[in-house]
């Protein structure tokens, strides 16, 4: 299992020197694993992130969240092609990374929607996604859809709706990419949407109640890594955090980051990878009980 | 203290129909007040309202979200004037049903921002709160900021905000209204916001992290139920819940409510009212331990 | 699915007059059943209790917890007869009482052991399990073992530990019985014991941490009634709670039970009874998330 | 604020082999200070102690339980000045190897009493508490009583009931002593009983609900170490733990430890160390919120 880090707990800017700074801090916080925001990805400097992951030997992932001129779940026929070009060039900048996951907000926009999903929309999504995936498998890459909360997207929010979106995927193979920030606000709890989704379960996110550091909000985590264990999920457990002291122009405000829930990065992530570490092993002694 | 209920448990549309239905519902589930929603004080039909309360024994508050066009948190003098006519005639609206809280989103649109809100937009919002709630004041109506998640408002997320907010409100005397819902996801947990705003808790809103059936998410009501007898609050406590099965024009699309999180309103409302009745009870044991 | 009421709540004297007030009591309190105490099952009244369920329409479970004299997990051969043949009449009161359960701390004496169980008590204490059990199954009675703290038994105090016991029981076909009290001081949680046992479970009590009212201790009582419903579990469901305002003299010194944790019982037992259902009722709506 | 371990955890002999053995492996983990059991003050081997500890650079306190023949909350005078002399010696002791704390069940026996305490024994209690606190105080040792679960002792189980005690010891400065695995039996929750404390705390242990792996049970740490901030707590917080793998002649039965809930004390102290520390960084985040 490889512990990871998002890369905006680091900086906002991925540009080449961006790139390198949050792929060493990953690094020197202790992990195993990036996950680069991708929102664009026909601009993403693969190179330098491929050069800075072999530096530091880190694995790498990557997410993103479609916006409205990219939305698959639109019945804007036009949207929905530029969206699957994009989720195409994803897939080839992490082939191109040597990653081996896709994930985050692909099946829509990510963003406050005024209206519920239609039918046709989510059929859209369904089939790019089912070809995307398929494509994917064939790089060695799994794509997994993100459950999110009501207000950054309209589609999926939770676990079940997402079993039944990737039930009718045809082709492919989706994973359900599950983030503890958001089912804390949709599930009714935190183990039974891991066991709702078992051997589905392919990407986890790892986020405080507010975002913020991981602990002091309302965040049931133990329940959630008991249910990981008792599933005997292996794939990546990765730590997403946002505050006003990193900025994103392309997330921050769609996520509603407004005030500051920490100001040093360092701290923050070296205290994050302990405590999902620590997890882990004090999880390994639950076979004495 | 009494125990009320949000009038959009029941139905969507406040005509005089509407608010009849809404209140012999509250009455029938067992609370002791109707929360109305008032997001149009100007066609809120008073009369009927007064004589649906006195023939079901009922009392009522009022809350609301502004939207742009009254934004008292904007920096456009039009909005804040418009927000703060809007205001003052929801006063009048309350004083008319003999209402003794005005609660809500009463400081900023209530909408998903996509930007922080602005210095001079901040001191617009106190300025208006603080005559609004002198001008309550004299009609025995008590005014309150409710705190609400980074998707509803960018200007009162935490406890600590709106008592900072409040602090700087000169005149009136104005309260916090603290909803479960939205702390679950901004707040450290569920007694420290109580703690925090003490003597300026004024209104109490209870919802499920889902806004579902009380006791099916992630909220944890025992440590807010307990905070609440800690310091000795008196208040109303109002439940609060959505569902796509009661579809407010004004308010399911901007609150995100996508789902049918429970069909029977008055299950729901039967069940909401005991819940909370017999939280009171368990804790007045608490006095033996 | 029953949910009942343990006869310690009304009264410690089981006299024809306590089991006659006990009966009415559990009725008046709104529950479907009654756990009759059977400490001493050959001066258990047996005709008087048939009558008093017969009157108030209630079904009937027996509990006991064995003593020194009767410990099957002894070495001491005597005491493991006596320890069968008391559980033997314990069968025989139940059968002619019409109840369908036998459980308890059945299987060692309830106490505060001073050196952990022994492999050939614990060998001895099977053997009996299992004869009893098939005797039981006989006449319609199920025979569960509860699992206890380690301060009340040295030989169950986990679910696995009872699930590797029944297991080793050759006849009969013998259930595990949890109870919260018990798991909140030894479990890991409270689903996982539940998942655990699954089809093994046969019988529940619902007590709080400190067995005082449902709802002001520490028990997680949602995420237990969660794992019930998803176990799909419909055995009885039974309400315990011991206070100093009735003494049993054979129960509370044993148990530790110092202080008043109420007064009222009846106020008590119409909570406890409100709190099971209204929990059932709220897990009915998670079919909607 | 200094964090600690309690001896145990490392080995159940404490002679002079034991003693370094423990306080070096204790220093190894990452701790600042030891608790020495010193359950026989008059055999404890004082110059091997003070030898380790200045070797190891770590601060001692001091715990113990009393047992029958020294029961000062018993009605027979010879035990209550066997008592006496005995938490005589115990002050001694610390002073001699510069500790500053003594704390533990050392107000009555440590056992499961089969009668509730009396008033007269309360008395004497809290009469030998008051002289050797004031003597205690005299060479720089505050005397802390332990609140600790009905099944330890019959005298103190809740906070609220440790500041009636010291509230009616005259002379010393008699200090609270709360335990987070006799809380999650006895208290409301986790954090009331710190409010309810506040300035009488003056030692804490940390142990899980089956005193294993901090985190693998139900104790709300989250919560406790938020209260803790809250009310300013700055004393000893010393992680204690058993398991079947280190046994005590004078503890481990007493205590009702049948079965091993780890077997690495290494690993168990080091995730110890971290997990305390951890939760003290992320609170001192809170401040943001």
């Amino acid at each position: 299992m490889k512990i990871g880090c998002h890369g905006l707990v680091w900086t906002g800017t991925y540009d080449a020197d961006g790139i390198r700074h949050a792929v060493r801090k990953t690094r020197d916080a202790g992990f195993d694993l990036i996950e680069f925001p991708i929102m664009d990805p026909f601009s993403f400097d693969v190179a330098t992130a491929r050069a800075a992951l072999d530096e530091c030997g880190l694995a790498a992932t990557g997410s993103l969240g479609l916006d409205e001129s990219t939305d698959i779940s639109s019945e804007d026929r036009s949207a929905v092609r530029a969206g699957e070009a994009l989720l195409d060039r994803a897939v080839d900048v992490l082939a191109e990374l040597g990653g081996e996951h896709l994930c985050g907000i692909i099946y829509s926009a990510m963003r406050k929607y005024m209206e519920p999903a239609t039918p046709q929309g989510v059929a859209n999504s369904q089939a790019v996604i089912g070809r995307v995936a398929e494509r994917a498998r064939q790089v060695g890459i799994k794509v997994s859809v993100e459950v999110t909360n009501r207000y950054e997207s309209n589609v999926l929010n939770t676990a079940r709706q997402a079993r039944e979106f990737v039930g009718k995927v045809g082709d492919g193979d989706v994973g359900v990419h599950l983030d503890t920030y958001h089912m804390n606000i949709e599930e009714t709890d935190m183990f039974s949407p891991v066991l709702d989704t078992a051997e589905l379960l392919s990407y986890v996110h790892i986020g405080e109640s507010h975002r913020g550091y991981l602990g002091t909000g309302s965040v049931d985590f133990d329940s959630f890594f008991r249910a990981l264990d008792r599933i005997g999920y292996d794939g990546p457990v990765v730590f997403e955090s946002f505050s006003s002291a990193v900025v994103s122009p392309d997330l921050s405000r769609m996520l509603g980051i407004w005030r500051n829930l920490w100001s040093d990065s360092d701290e923050l992530g070296a205290h994050a990878n302990a405590f999902i570490r620590d997890k882990f092993t004090a999880i390994a002694s639950i076979g004495h009980h």
